[in-house]
């Protein structure tokens, strides 16, 4: 049985300043927990209502009842497993983005929309994002969740957009009334930059970065007036993708 | 100052049986409830705690505290204004499809999915989504809310897709392990077919639509096994205006 004290602990990590200080975040459930066990992230501890949840013979699991599940669980329908992680902070590297597609973000608030961005991402083999310092914090409980156990392969830098876009080119700055993405000349490298769900990028931001072009998804609607954040991520991705694949794994053609 | 079971009628359109029985339905915010109102829906009454945050001298607006918003209002930050539409079911008439680019949901049971796959349909001018019956309700007030308003331009049609789908060509079933939508021959009218959140699209229904096409995102992921539903529909009907543009309004080129 685990301590009070123990389940406090834990539960605490539901919280950024707590996560802050212990260095540690929660993943939940079978998927995302395995994929997390085989990926650069070291687990701390790993609880599950059933251990042949998690069939690894790698590491511990213990045996913990629903009840204490649902007192460490930030899931309104928690799912077996809880594992505790260490916080990574990957050391960011301009010059190896320098030859990759890598996506920008500044500002964005919503956990979901940050999870589903890294998803996303993962589909399309972009393996890198910057964060702004005022986006959501990736480890928040929402945030792991939604990636599905991407996080397992998308490394996420938080950094100051400004300066580190200064080093970067192209800049892709998605906007409402930029150029038509379908048939703008795009890069294979270079950043796509996506904005607040509210405000989109900033216009100090954009203002710094002056090599920044502006591109759109098309809009073919009397009155619609925008897409939500993720879903304009995944299509620029796509779009992308389209005139530059890497390798696919799932085509049958 | 309204009654105790003014209150208990509208909040009990939370739920769909008395949505069902008193053919009503609510949406929430001055956004969506404004276009609402200038849409084929018919307003029932319209309450707001500040008057002039619905600006039209056609209806009348009820003015209430914000205790009787937050009592009768489904959103946990309840915004303003809240109305009380009668519900459409619109007429399905399948020779008016045929010359169209259509979407047809097989057993899409999450709110905010339909909502956001009702927003991507309007951005892009696809204005009929066909339903199987065991789709979650277009009318839940989540559903309405995260259509962020298209739901005023976007036709929702509950059938049996069985059926329908014999009647309209070419149908691309969007599957994990079909042709590229990206090289595939496409098709300006037509429907894409968008499955299950969990298990895509029923077997039964794809071996009954023998004419389907099967048709997929690339994936570029060693692991990443499956993209959010909506997100998926949003990629597929980005690639066909790509191809098939119809007027676009916002294109600075």
């Amino acid at each position: 049985m685990l301590s009070k004290s123990q389940i406090k602990i834990i539960r605490s990590l539901h919280q950024k300043k707590f996560r802050d200080k212990e260095k540690l975040f929660i993943a939940e459930g079978p998927k995302v927990v395995s994929e997390l066990l085989c990926s650069p992230f070291t687990v701390r501890e790993l609880f599950s209502t059933d251990v042949s949840a998690i069939s690894s013979p790698d590491f511990n699991v213990t045996k913990i009842s629903d009840k204490e599940l649902e007192q460490m669980s930030a899931l309104s329908a928690p799912n077996q497993v809880l594992g505790v992680f260490e916080i990574l902070q990957p050391e960011l590297k301009i010059n190896r983005l320098k030859e990759k597609l890598v996506l920008a973000l500044d500002d964005l608030r919503d956990p979901g929309n940050l999870g589903t961005v890294i998803r996303v991402a993962d589909w399309f083999g972009i393996n890198d994002i910057l964060c702004s310092h005022n986006c959501v914090d990736v480890y928040n409980p929402k945030v792991v969740q939604s990636t599905m156990g991407s996080l397992a392969r998308v490394a996420v830098y938080y950094c100051d957009l400004e300066s580190v876009l200064q080093n970067l080119s192209p800049v892709y700055a998605t906007v409402l009334n930029g150029k038509n993405v379908y048939a703008e000349k795009l890069s294979d490298k270079g950043v796509i930059l996506i904005g607040n769900e509210s405000h989109g990028i900033s216009a100090e931001l954009l203002s710094k970065v002056t090599h920044a072009q502006a591109i759109s998804i098309p809009n073919f609607s009397p009155k619609a007036d925008s897409l939500n954040a993720a879903i304009a991520t995944s299509i620029f991705c796509s779009e992308f993708r389209r005139r530059f694949p890497l390798q696919q794994k799932n085509m049958n053609e």
